[in-house]
């Protein structure tokens, strides 16, 4: 595929190379000298003869041989011509420096636009424009200028050089392993995230990806792609531009569209991705992840030589849903025999003193406490690395025999340890040693534990879920042809939204629960038709033009008899009239009144980012006060549909409280497998609303549906008199009988 | 006051001093030769002449002059008589290292009691036991064995060796400041958190105060102390035990009651306490508290070398709710004037290789920033402190120039400054400069984000709550003659609770709005009762053997004239006498039906910690299942119960939703302080229920009122047939016409 060429370039071209060593045509040169870069170097710059010793070229069509990689780091007007000139020396991919592009606002979208289209006529591939470079670390290939990258088993993605400066250098400060591949994407104007993602899932050097995320430009597409990736190795990512001010300063720096939402978390989440909060959690998670074999369950025990680093870890932990299982008998019994009497053999593992003389003691307990079958990983808390520091010298040789120990342990029982040491920041060679033997070690408490946490969200994810292909999109399958029938209707017709009763039998076309409803144009057949239904029934105003049906008059519920359905129906008509003189009326709904049941709500929206997802709440003050509701982008699996009804505060109203019967959940997350359908079907569906669908002890029926169309499908045959960005709110919930 | 002696003791006895490099006895008196402790130091052992050059005394009572401390390291069954002779040779105190008290169980407590018992009748205090020591660091009086504590304005109170070992560490490493005092409290067995706050209160050469906690023995007194240490320095306070594993592993720890709570929460926060949540920010936050001055309001700049620093400070500090405001008209122009044209003016502020070639500039920037009278601090993010080993050595001169700027700005502009630098590691000349000026300088952003937070949390609780004496606790002094007779009454009777119509009596008495109930003793009664009031009335058995109501068939709402009054008391009587044969029925309430209203709860308990809480929230599901609820240990002002009224996620229906009125707010804040009140005028009471309170448009009733009483006060006349520890769930909410 085509990004190898780029990653494993041969030969490349610095176009704009320079004796300046302010320059960055000359550091890249530079640092690719230095980096010992294994392959051909060719400088380009028109005015200049030799740079760093190296031959210099006019332009890149002078260069010998063809070439597999350009650095340009000329300004923004320039690059039409350059990569032109690069596509045709044989180039697959061009580093582009210079900013000035889609961050500089509209101006700069039009030359962004113009190169890619450049790019994609002559076969080149783009990485950036405005970017910090990129780095195949074990070749030496080294376009960022930045020195002493260590290497290792992690490739990054990043929309920041500071973010990656930051890494590089903890990694080297503080970690055993560093980095495979680096690649700034800048403003992914060609190459995506999601097709670098793809390049390093494929890629053997690569165990870990880490990610620093600003705004993703084709969210379904990375989504897509993650989850084929974390099926083999894992993402680390940090979603930064959440705040309207953060997500300010992420514009001006890479113009990608910002923002993180609870929909990102699930999305992200159901991906496999590990979402990271803190930055300082970044590498760590990435390092501990690309390290250690995984959890097979979220079950630790923590050794401790001391109360307070246990106290602390056992909180986070179980605040983060780590359990800290009790000890088998056997476990206990071996420890006792190993500790003194007042050593603490519930989990935590407190050694009490029981190391001060010998250190190496510290594996004996480890090697205990990982063969108990509960215990799936090992958190070492406390002054282990500090024995040797802190009371006698010989002491630390005790601690190298039990890191080579606890080393080997890790690879034996195929189950990790994560060590905190206070005495990280003196470098003892133990911790060396452990670092050897891929065994993390962190000076925050609370890293480590995030690292533990890690293991486990992970090791489940990819116990339990892959086997489930989410996120694979099949638009238009499942659309019928009366379901293209209707929805052409309303476009033909100019309308944004369809009608109530045309909403309804789509939904009906796809096996959803509907309720009965029926058309009625004039009085004569509402009384007929409500007669038919022999029940109390609702009756709602059907027209193009009024959208707010309560504020018209437009409403009337629990209608008993003939009289009152007559009344209620030349009511609405005059009612509805006299709201929009002009408005097109085509009769009223008449529908059953819903059985009892609990009130929800599922709604489906378009996200910028990943696109349609889906809403579930439920219906009253809990949507409307609290905002207790859950999202998932669409499509989604039972499964995944089940898992929003527990995800609320709420939920165990739909369990039955106060008396009332538990309410069919399996209806529940049948209907949102059909909305989710129903969306996957129809790409022209904009927005919809199903408010309120009453749920019963069997069953549900939907009582009020809405459905948008896309407003660039909608074919203007006149000029729509009313809003339809407003929700009309007001005529919700109206016919709830729920709580 | 007595700790004073005891913080500056002019002289020492080690008790238990050994010869033996191992012994505590012997680093303790190492410790205090190498750290030139201004005193003298009189080691006690009656097996040795002299210990490391000083002579040995066989006893206490042996040393030529009296002592005003001890340090005593045998173990815990010497102690009783130790601590006699101690107190005969004049010691105001000892600190007592052994362990096997109160931690240990039954009979470690009942050690512990008989120890405090000599120490309080021989007039001497104990620091512990169970405890890592104390340390006068100005005087080098150091009696933990710890090397090399950095000296400083903090002074550090801790349950945990380990965790003050770690936080010496990081102030040794990192930081410009250090120690004051530092005392492990052990189990507090003697002198309690509140003590030792006491006396560095009035310390002048503490300026903050970190305390790591597991648990409070005597919250209130705490409470209170804080209260008024904070309106002269910070207290940061970092809680641990807060899961049920942290807190089984902090009570083999120290013996203390762990445990946290959204009640602890909010009245640390109440008592101006900086709370903080992750260990690695406990240091960070005392360094930046006591060296930096407050913000005024929680408005802040950020300066940022590169777009990914930037955008993470952005967004950490708005989610803590710290704005960025936009700059001055002026401010920017200034800017506009020093920075190249692509740097970003709004906030944040990039200054796009502004300072590349000259970081002084950054001081520039700080000024200019700084100056602005919306800005009320700055946080500097990115490379500062590493232009100099980035790219050229001469630029570490500018950065030094920047420093001494930046420091003088602090000082004259009374504004923080608050930086990250990625070089921090490096330990460049230029930070230490920053750190000679007082401004700390922080490797991860997040942390340098915390502390910002932290010096507007405090800066606006010095500004604005510290009018309030909060936590100023003067029970009984509300109380009324009637309210104890009410009381007595049911004591009397041997009763754990007060009838409803007692309690409704009592809280009558104190002015609150209960609803105009009346006891019927029979039919004609209820009869004449309901025809008075005029209205639909409810009904409600009266027994002091039916707590459970509903369940008894006790109950019965909307009744309407005299025919379904009368039907009414009979079934009610009927049906409590089958329900329970044996009950001691005395009739039925008479309460008229309650006018349209918000419902809600409130409710008092004790807390374990803290004594009475009070709880507020919406009735029904919104507390049942959503558990929406705030609290506040009691009593509260008018202005601490309106914010628990603004804290719950469902706190719009107050101010009125779908279309009903607003509810009167006042009048529930009136209910509170009266529950507050009523709560402190009497501690017989153990629990408060008023469940459901109607809150109308205008005034509120409180439909119906649950009081326990302290079971220990109740002189049992009789053997109560019911569980009182089962709350009346099912008897809740009927009489509510409220949402």
């Amino acid at each position: 595929m085509s990004l190898e060429k780029i990653f494993k370039a041969e030969s490349i071209a610095v176009i704009g190379a320079s004796r300046d060593e302010a320059k960055r045509g000359h550091q890249a040169i530079k640092t690719l000298l230095e980096e010992k870069y294994e392959g051909r170097i060719y400088p380009v710059n028109p005015r200049e003869k030799k740079i760093l010793g190296l031959k210099c070229y006019s332009s890149v069509l002078d260069i010998p041989e063809n070439i597999d990689l350009a650095l340009i780091t000329t300004p923004a007007h320039t690059l039409k011509k350059i990569l032109g000139e690069c596509a045709e020396k044989g180039a697959a991919g061009a580093v582009v420096v210079a900013g000035g592009f889609g961050e500089l606002g509209e101006e700069g979208k039009r030359l962004e636009g113009e190169m890619v289209a450049v790019a994609r006529e002559k076969g080149i591939r783009i990485i950036g424009p405005n970017t910090s470079g990129m780095i195949s670390v074990h070749k030496g290939l080294n376009l960022v200028g930045l020195q002493d990258v260590p290497q290792g088993s992690i490739s990054l993605l990043t929309q920041s050089g500071n973010i990656a400066l930051t890494l590089i250098t903890e990694a080297g400060l503080k970690s055993q392993t560093g980095f495979n591949y680096y690649v700034g994407v800048g403003n992914e104007a060609d190459i995506r995230f999601h097709e670098y993602l793809e390049y390093f899932t494929a890629d053997p050097g690569t165990r870990a990806i880490l990610m620093y995320v600003e705004g993703l430009r084709e969210g379904r597409k990375f989504l897509q792609q993650a989850s084929r990736t974390t099926e083999i190795k894992p993402i680390i990512l940090y979603k930064s531009g959440r705040s309207a001010k953060g997500s300010k300063s992420a514009g001006s720096h890479t113009g990608a569209l910002a923002g993180i939402s609870e929909v990102a978390k699930t999305a992200f989440k159901r991906a496999g991705i590990i979402t990271v909060e803190n930055s300082d959690e970044m590498f760590p998670i990435a390092e501990t992840l690309a390290s250690l074999p995984l959890m097979e369950k979220g079950s630790i025990a923590i050794l401790a030589d001391g109360g307070g680093h246990a106290t602390i870890a056992a909180d986070y932990l179980t605040e983060l849903g780590i359990t800290l299982p009790e000890l088998q008998e056997e476990t206990r019994d071996k420890l006792k025999a190993l500790l003194p009497p007042n050593a603490s053999l519930a989990n935590p593992i407190d050694v009490a003193g029981g190391t001060d003389q010998n250190p190496a003691i510290f594996a004996d307990c480890a090697e205990i406490l990982l063969c108990d079958k509960n215990i799936h990983g090992l958190l070492v808390v406390g002054l282990f690395g500090g024995y040797g520091i802190r009371f006698a010298k010989k002491l630390a040789f005790m601690e190298e025999d039990a890191a080579h120990r606890m080393g080997k342990l890790v690879r034996k029982k195929r189950k990790p340890i994560v060590l905190h040491s206070l005495y990280n920041f003196a470098k003892p060679h133990s911790l060396d040693l452990l670092r050897y033997y891929n065994i993390p070690v962190y000076d925050s408490l609370e890293i480590a534990c995030k690292c533990v946490e890690a293991l486990s969200l992970y090791g489940n994810y990819r116990r339990e879920y892959h086997k489930e292909k989410s996120f694979q999109f099949h638009w238009g399958e499942k659309a019928l042809p009366e379901g293209r029938e209707i929805l052409d209707g309303a476009l033909a017709e100019g309308r944004k939204a369809l009608l109530e009763h045309e909403a309804k039998e789509l939904l009906r076309l796809h096996g959803a629960p509907v309720s009965a409803d029926c058309l009625a144009r004039d009085e004569e057949e509402a009384v007929r038709t409500a007669g038919e239904m022999g029940c109390d029934v609702a009756m709602k105003i059907v027209s193009p033009d009024i959208l707010h049906k309560t504020d018209a008059g437009g409403v009337k519920l629990r209608l008993k008899g003939e009289e009152e359905v007559r009344e209620a129906f030349r009511k609405i008509i005059k009612s509805a009239g006299e709201y929009r003189p002009d408005a097109d009326i085509r009769g009223c709904i008449v529908s059953p009144m819903s059985r009892e049941g609990v009130e929800v709500i599922i709604g489906t929206k378009n996200d910028d980012q990943f696109g349609p997802i889906v809403m579930f709440g439920l219906g009253g003050i809990l949507v409307e006060v609290v905002k207790d509701v859950s999202f998932r982008v669409l499509p989604v699996s039972r499964e995944w549909a089940a898992s929003m009804l527990g995800e609320i505060k709420s939920a165990a109203i739909l369990d039955g409280v106060r008396g009332r019967p538990p309410c069919d959940k399996e209806a529940l997350v049948d209907l949102i497998v059909k909305v989710s359908e129903v969306i996957e079907a129809y790409p022209v569906i904009h927005e919809m609303d199903l408010n309120p669908v009453i749920v019963h002890e069997e069953g549900l029926t939907v009582v009020d549906a809405r459905i948008l169309l896309n407003e660039e499908k909608v074919q203007g045959k006149k000029k729509l008199s009313v809003c339809l960005d407003e929700t009309d709110e007001s005529d919700t919930n109206l016919q709830a009988e729920g709580l």
